[in-house]
């Protein structure tokens, strides 16, 4: 087995699936994390100036939804056919397009803008984002017959959900009698063998 | 062979990249192109909500970097080793990362900003989004022994930041003299068979 490295900040953001996914799969690796100021003196080494970056024998990947793909064909958690792979990839890059809108909310909350503007932002740009998006999940899962977002088994793209659906929870976005489907996923995905270890003993991170 | 019908807007935009893979693959396929009005006509109806679509014996697939790498893992343009097409993953997402900030140019200046306006979203997010995706690519190429930007031959990633590089020449961000490199990309995947006739007989577009 390679030896892998997976390399992100001590919180769980974009990096987090990385890391449930392997231990999903069970498969073990170096699970290291830079503070800011670690990464601000490695940074300018690294393949693209960003994190997370995984490590497979000395080759350095970066980019999350990269990693989760390369990490998925291989541990068999990208999607049965090539057309659920296709989906699985829609989903997270779906993904991508509404988290580009929520971070705005997160950008102006840590930014200490005032309540108003970041009332502003959540109007404006989270709430729209967040309606489609939950559509698309909510669809998908009302035809799934696994309880999973595509096929008949948990992929990355449960992972990359997931997470992230912990984070709206946390900030007040998502709560259970509204979005019962989507909160029945994530507890559904957290009760799988090696990531409810994992999940019931990490250090909480509000994203 | 399937039958594929590819839907987006009259224009290269995100979907050309499809549009210049089938071409290069030398596959047929239905060009569809919808106008604004005639997508939201059926806009409701799609998987997303949002084109390009790629129909595949009638399942559609949408999201432009899951349908790229759902028909270049068929057609051999993904990479060649698990490792490349990781890589090949990661230079789309990162261009993906650049187009976030790159947007707000083309929303500004097609939003009908005045001067000001657009030359502070250059200076804000534009230049230095290009200074770090730049520096990214001419890594890659100088690294390159094919000339192409992963591996020994032609990848998908190619053709999305062919496309784009495009566009920057278009909107005047990219020139020859600046940017060798970059420029010999571009002109290396315009001589391609398949894509050279596709590209000399195309409407022009912008972006």
């Amino acid at each position: 087995m390679p030896s892998y490295k997976f390399t992100y900040f001590p919180f769980r953001g974009l990096g987090e699936p990385v890391r449930l996914l392997f231990h999903l799969a069970d498969c073990p690796f170096k699970d290291e994390r830079f503070s800011f100021e670690e990464w601000g003196a490695v940074k300018s080494k690294s393949p693209m100036g960003q994190l997370p970056i995984l490590g497979v024998d000395g080759l350095e990947i970066p980019q999350s939804a990269a990693i989760l793909r390369y990490l998925a064909l291989k541990f068999g958690f990208a999607g049965k056919t090539p057309e659920d792979r296709a989906w699985v990839d829609a989903v997270v890059d779906r993904f991508k397009d509404f988290f580009v809108e929520f971070k705005k909310f997160l950008v102006a909350k840590r930014g200490g803008k005032s309540e108003e503007e970041v009332a502003k932002v959540v109007s404006e740009s989270v709430v729209p984002a967040m309606e489609s998006y939950f559509k698309l999940l909510n669809g998908l899962l009302e035809r799934s017959k696994s309880g999973f977002l595509i096929g008949n088994s948990i992929t990355y793209a449960d992972l990359v959900v997931v997470n992230n659906l912990e984070t709206l929870r946390n900030f007040g976005f998502l709560n259970a009698s509204e979005q019962p489907k989507l909160t029945a996923l994530l507890e559904k995905v957290y009760s799988q063998p090696g990531i409810k270890e994992y999940v019931s003993s990490r250090t909480a991170s509000d994203f």
